[in-house]
């Protein structure tokens, strides 16, 4: 078997930047356990009747065919009744609380944190295959409104523990409010979805060319597509925002309903905005999936706007129904590996060690293998993870072989002249050796773990040649070393490119 | 859209049973690290070629293809160069290997918890989708064998901390044994793969039938027949086995090397057995996969003989090859959902609450919701679970809101005569309700997360009815509890039929 290539839109992490993912997804998890979210995880596969049940295919669902099945059986069977990858957490969830509606206990709050597939073109922060980050809360037939603020909330509480991400902005809107307001302004539905669907555009094209378009595509008259544009560039950090839409003057009972909601979430909010996370409204976010229904949420990373929206969601009152009964909801999605892999690639955060030894145990010779997988024991039953020497090379190799993974400690053993063991533990980075009882030493509670350690993009890119040298001499972790300092080289470009 | 129905072969849990599957793989993943194995994961498809290089499509490779792809492209690609989900981690974890040499330090560990996925016929702990727990060891050229030993013990020290799981029996053998006998008994290499594969089936097919085989099929004489018979029934929980193998009078280098290995193995591991986990060398041992060179692993649950192997491995020297430099590897896999779904399935374990919230915060009405909020916050900030009541109902309600999820506090604030807050907390279980802080009041480390809890398969199918109307009368987590108790009876009948 020649080397094998990566591929394309799958992103792997080597065991260091592994240790962000792992660290990131641990941190989640615990504060979405905190706000009282139980976890759930789906089956990756969903009939494709589901998938496309909007028939929306954009998602380039990616369909399964069992290797042994005929290939006239997979064709008798079509689409509808086969199965495909999920390409969202949402829509499973929507068919999983009803499957289980019997079994589950309304409202329903949970948290889910798994792989999604879809067929795209990749580019950066889009990826074939990448984890997703959901949290939800569903009700039957009612879910009052504080669960939007409550969903912001906790998200808002996630990210913010995430010390490593830049600074970010929560847009919120909602559909009530604009769709209202396009009624207001005398359109039917059918305009309505397609004025949503054009200015949705106003982060692509000029407001000039979205205009021409409205009157264009969506027939509306100048005054009107004026009046769609100037709803659109409304933003704000409180609720003086519906001052500006009143002073619009279009009038509709759904808009007031929405004008109430979004200034309801903003003073739900605010206090929350921080130096980092600043929260506004703006009129223009729609979201391009049709199932929002009020409410509407997305993210924007300060310095990756090109990524475009990292964390988006909304209300949707219509997703999940029996035909009896209708189980509205509103969530929040992060897309975790959107961002975490450009931050890795670009070596921002890292794993300062490539394992979770704390300690490496030295082995003097073969014979002696047994004692050293004892201390190892004796480390492993007060929780401090540690590893024996593979073989008893010379110690210096041994400690090498410490240095090169990170591992902060090494364990020497002996016998003194009476017979008695003896131990001495070093740390390999002040090269500072004491003696040490396997039964109760213990390391500073920083070395217990790998840590995440972050260099910022503007350190990374001006001394990029520099830290590539020094780091690679110092040796610690050298797998990784080379891997960040070759992708911060090749990304110092792509930062500037991002950043204008 | 109408109720949908689960699809056989991919299990899904309430959220009470996931609380086992998270608190498990939480457990195996730190037993790991504890171990000095770092964690990775790779992604789910892997290039069609990969998935079937071995010849073997017994797996079921589930093929991809993009909706959008047309038919014709699909069909010039053809299947060497298109994408299948990967059916087991060790495949995927090889070509990681390869990709990845010149960054990975050697002797590589790694722990791998993921999904996999096989279209075969779905029964009892054989599902479509399913996850594993891996951990490997791979050394560049060399890997000596104190790691086959290791892996083992990492293995038997992560299933000795799942408290819930019935006794079990690991079961080792090794190929270089077996192949050396068949080779001294003057066998050539075809002969040899087929009297392995025809010895494998002494699970299913009597002594007889397989003596039979071994003549007609594979060329035997019957003295070499009884011989290969005679080696397979050899079983120790020590070194013995050496001595009733030299007895056959069989002679080959490899066959003492296999012992030598197979001897180690057993001195290596004895020291674990406990009264609940037996180490044996049973020489009937060969596993259908055809990369293991040397150790192979299997495990057996006491109860659950039907299930198979819930946990197998073994030394592959030569799986992962990029032609100049060889990976010799050791591993040993745990099929998380062959043992948790049926355990879960037939109501053996689950989660004592179906919420991680230790605490509810009531609401006395909507506008004191901010201060319930800010309850919240305060026992969040120590760490403590919780949820506020999603509307201010009656107390009484919000109680049940609290005891149908199995949360064990609810949490009531007030104002005194005076107009100063008041608060205090009730344990919803014993009904005692007592003054407390939110700056300060804990509670019991117990009570934080959600628990697993047991019962025995034979305590669930002597009080199958009266614990079913019992437990749901109580309405503690009433869903879970239904469900729970509806399989314990369905599942009574199973159990009776596996233990005979």
């Amino acid at each position: 078997m020649a080397k094998p290539a990566p591929l394309s839109g799958f992103p792997e992490l080597l065991p260091a930047q592994r240790v962000v993912e792992q660290q990131v997804i641990a941190t989640l998890a615990s504060t979405f356990e905190l706000h009282g979210f139980a976890n759930i995880e789906t089956r990756a596969v969903e009939p494709m009747d589901q998938l496309l049940r909007k028939g929306d295919t954009s998602k380039e669902v990616y369909v399964l065919r069992r290797l042994q099945e005929t290939k006239d059986a997979a064709r008798d069977k079509g689409l509808d009744n086969g199965l495909g990858l999920h390409f969202d957490l949402t829509v499973p969830f929507a068919r999983y609380v009803l499957e289980n509606a019997g079994k589950l206990e309304f409202p329903f709050r949970r948290y889910q944190i798994q792989k999604v597939w879809r067929g795209e073109r990749p580019q950066e922060g889009r990826f074939r295959e990448f984890a997703q980050a959901d949290i939800d809360i569903v009700g039957r037939d009612l879910l009052p409104f504080h669960h939007d603020i409550e969903v912001a909330r906790v998200m808002l509480d996630a990210l913010g523990r995430l010390d490593f991400l830049p600074g970010f902005r929560l847009q919120v809107n909602n559909r009530k409010l604009i769709q209202g307001f396009y009624r207001g302004l005398g359109l039917d539905d059918d305009a309505v979805d397609e004025v949503m669907r054009l200015v949705d555009k106003l982060d692509k094209l000029s407001p000039e060319q979205v205009a021409t378009s409205l009157v264009a595509e969506a027939g509306l008259s100048d005054a009107q597509a004026q009046q769609c544009l100037a709803l659109a560039t409304i933003r704000a950090t409180d609720d003086s925002f519906v001052a500006r839409v009143q002073a619009l003057g279009v009038e509709h009972p759904l808009l007031d309903e929405g004008l109430d909601e979004l200034a309801l979430l903003l003073r739900g909010t605010t206090g929350l905005a921080t130096e980092k996370v600043r929260i506004e409204a703006d009129l223009s976010i729609a979201r391009g999936l049709d199932y929002y229904t009020g409410t509407v949420f997305e993210t924007r990373l300060d310095g990756y706007e090109s990524l475009g929206s990292i964390c988006s969601g909304g209300r949707y009152d219509a997703l999940a129904s029996d035909g009896r009964t209708t189980y509205p909801g509103v969530g929040i999605s992060l897309g975790v590996s959107r961002v975490l892999v450009p931050l890795i690639q670009r070596g921002v955060v890292t794993g300062d060690r490539s394992v979770p030894s704390a300690v490496l145990v030295a082995v003097a010779d073969e014979e002696s293998r047994p004692q050293a997988d004892a201390i190892a024991a004796a480390l492993r039953a007060r929780g401090i993870p540690c590893e024996v020497a593979p073989s008893a090379a010379k110690f210096g190799k041994q400690i090498k072989h410490a240095d090169r993974r990170g591992i902060p400690y090494v364990w020497f053993s002996g016998t003194d002249d009476a017979g008695a063991a003896t131990h001495e533990v070093k740390d390999i980075r002040s090269g500072n050796q004491v003696p040490a009882d396997p039964g109760t030493w213990e390391p500073p509670l920083e070395d217990l773990r790998p840590r995440v350690s972050t260099s910022s993009t503007t350190e990374a890119s001006s001394t990029t040649e520099a830290s590539s040298t020094t780091e690679a001499s110092s040796t610690t972790e050298a797998s990784s070393t080379t891997e960040a300092s070759s992708t911060t080289e090749a990304s110092s470009t792509t930062t500037k490119e991002t950043d204008q």
